[in-house]
């Protein structure tokens, strides 16, 4: 072995671009800083243009075909940054564990499906795993978490994980323009995909609750343990009468120990102007940890693009170049412990609710009534304003109440011949 | 030695028994996350009742004599939890590392008076220095800077990082009472000091933000670099108008790199609502670091009290029981460069200033003609209200100046007829 620490990087896309121009632009930082110098020995892209538009040096091994450079290459850690859950990632990643090689990704989808598995593979191996970059882009939220917090147990960990989802409420509460116009202002300015789901929808925010929820329960990642919504229902008329109740409007993941296990739930919510989270905006992530010793902490940075990602990819390289390794999920596979996961339907907190109604006397009356016999409690009422229709938005908050009681008041109020449509519901959180 | 890490820990004062509160209620949860158990060996406390108090195991060795206790223990790591910069503390950590135990401390006077020598002394014995608690209590801020941030050339690092300046400012914002009222308080409600000097003074402050600029700029520990400004002169009426101009008042550390070297400063300043540092309110802490890779990052919580301060010390522990060391400045110390530094009077930026003054015709004017002569160009101004002596408040802001242009023209205008006592000047933070 050379004096140096060796890396081979698959994928030379926006996050790959990042990490090769970070490890050439801060070469002699990060020799100082690590002790030894941090050599980029191989790299594999589809496209070998890529390699050179980068400035990758002639002495670095080039591979079109990623799977044959973790074959063949003598470097000390495999860095995937393909993406995909499953495909070349994942045999990249089995490859290279299988050989003994330390590993780094930025694949949170990989995590959400197989890290329970690969969990597993690292520690038979004995290999380092790092996936600093999979949460929180830039934040060093999965370190903090594991080594600065070492000393917590975690009653409660949640955050704002998704740019994109972040950039279009803000845009929307900035400017009083709907969800469909600032989404498709977001695609053109490359801030949302053109497919916006998996961004849009949650998905990507529960891939990375599941792995803080593990990282801070000590439970297995469980995927299919959340419940999650994205913010496609959340309308303008929302964003304002927030702004007018003390709310922002934020789509957070939340994981939360509770009565009988834990919680792990993606949706919009309200949270109180006064908390800091409610000022994290445009295309920030922030992830809130509370800890039984260091009380309340939050986390603040870009949680996505090429130079922040390249940072967070960059610290595992280091952790691994100065064996500064860690079980995947924090502690050896056979302390992971399975937890009860405690459904959306058991949750008891804060609720508004837009319900569109014909403005004429007997709607509130008729409202109320099903929801007390809910046991659900109004706790304030906005209605103002008649639509061209002739209905009117109502807006209700109810105090806090268990989400399944809800849930009915709210089917049985759907029915009812003055309201039109489905009531609109967000959660509230008092953070 | 056993199959534990055993402990050694000098101080059961408030941080002291956090430490051992942690160290004995989460003995599982560390051994599973660190790999072995965490053993309490020894302490020592000029009053053995602490111990007894506190549940401290009988086989914990107990010492009055913490020098006594670091000479004769064969715990693999000393806790010092004493405080101040030199006396007991300062003799125990040259002990400690002349024995080639690994030193975990929470002493920030310690470090911004002898960082740079104990630097040397610890790289000579090769021994860990743990002093995560040291800066921001529990917030894990030298681990995200040294490891988390590991590939970034920092530009910015500023912080709030005094809970008792920050909990006055926040009490005298939402009461509107005077600074002196509300020292008396927070001294009642032990948020401050009999004598507060140390904390209003910004002396604490400049201790962590002098920690804080050798680690982000690679520089020695240089405490004569800082000037140093405290909050005593902070009216309520100046919080009232910063409120009027969209701004808060909080206590920073400031360290950024600038033309000719790195500035390193202590001051009230003023920054706009709209930043998420000014949401950071009473006894939290917030640094933000700006890298050149992550971009703005932001790190909240609890910067002082038993257990967020006991929270970093035993993530301290863990890293030393789980050889995660790293050199006390970050660097190996022939790689610690110093830096010119760059006076306060260079500082190019906005400023906010209240002039009391005669209300009568011609004052603006004369104090117009002042600045314009000193190149200090007003951005806006503020007049209303004639205080019972005939004085009024006369506020300015001015647009980017060099502080010692305003600095001049504020001397001069002191002296002007119709100004009464000494203009307060605050500077304005763009963050």
């Amino acid at each position: 072995m050379s004096d140096a620490f060796k890396v081979a990087l698959a994928g030379l896309g926006t996050v790959g671009g990042g990490v090769v121009k970070l490890l050439l632009e801060q070469k002699d930082v990060l020799k100082k800083r690590c002790g030894w110098p941090i050599e980029l020995a191989a790299v594999a892209d589809l496209n070998p243009d890529r390699a050179r538009a980068l400035g990758v040096p002639e002495t670095t091994a080039f591979y079109t075909d990623a799977r044959e450079m973790v074959e063949k290459t003598d470097a000390d850690v495999v860095i995937e940054l393909i993406g995909g859950a499953d495909g070349i990632a994942y045999d990249l990643c089995r490859s290279a564990l299988g050989r003994g090689k330390s590993f780094v990704t930025a694949n949170k989808a990989m995590i959400a499906h197989h890290g329970n598995e690969l969990a597993r593979l690292a520690e038979e191996r004995g290999v380092f795993f790092g996936y600093e970059a999979a949460v929180a882009g830039g934040i060093p939220i999965i370190k903090s978490l594991r080594e600065g917090l070492v000393g917590n147990r975690i009653s409660e960990i949640y955050g704002i994980l998704n740019g994109t989802c972040n950039y279009i409420l803000t845009v929307m509460r900035e400017t009083g323009r709907p969800f469909g116009d600032v989404l498709a202002d977001a695609q053109k300015l490359g801030y949302a995909e053109a497919d916006p789901s998996f961004d849009i929808d949650g998905i990507d925010t529960a891939h990375k609750t599941c792995i803080l929820g593990a990282l801070a329960f000590g439970m297995p990642v469980d995927l299919a343990a959340l419940s999650v919504e994205g913010i496609r229902s959340v309308a303008d008329t929302d964003i304002d009468f927030a702004e007018e109740l003390g709310f922002r409007i934020k789509l957070l993941g939340v994981g939360r120990r509770c009565d009988g296990g834990v919680s792990l739930n993606v949706y919009p919510c309200m949270i109180p102007q006064t908390a800091e989270i409610a000022h994290v905006d445009g295309v920030f992530n922030a992830v809130v940890v509370e800890g039984d010793f260091i009380g309340h902490t939050m986390f603040v940075g870009r949680g996505a693009g090429e130079r922040p990602t390249a940072s967070a990819v960059v610290a595992d390289i280091a952790d691994a170049a100065m064996h500064r390794g860690l079980p995947l999920l924090n502690v050896a596979n056979k302390e992971v412990r399975p937890v009860a996961i405690v459904p959306l339907s058991e949750r008891v907190g804060e609720y508004y609710v837009r319900f569109e109604v014909d403005d004429r006397p007997g709607v509130v009356a008729d409202i109320a009534r099903v929801l007390g016999v809910n046991g659900v409690s109004i706790a304030s009422m906005i209605q103002r304003g008649r639509r061209p229709d002739g209905t009117v938005p109502l807006i209700m908050t109810f105090h806090r109440s268990k989400e399944s009681a809800v849930t009915a008041a709210l089917s049985e109020i759907e029915r009812l011949p003055c309201v039109s449509g489905k009531p609109c519901m967000i959660r509230i959180e008092r953070l």
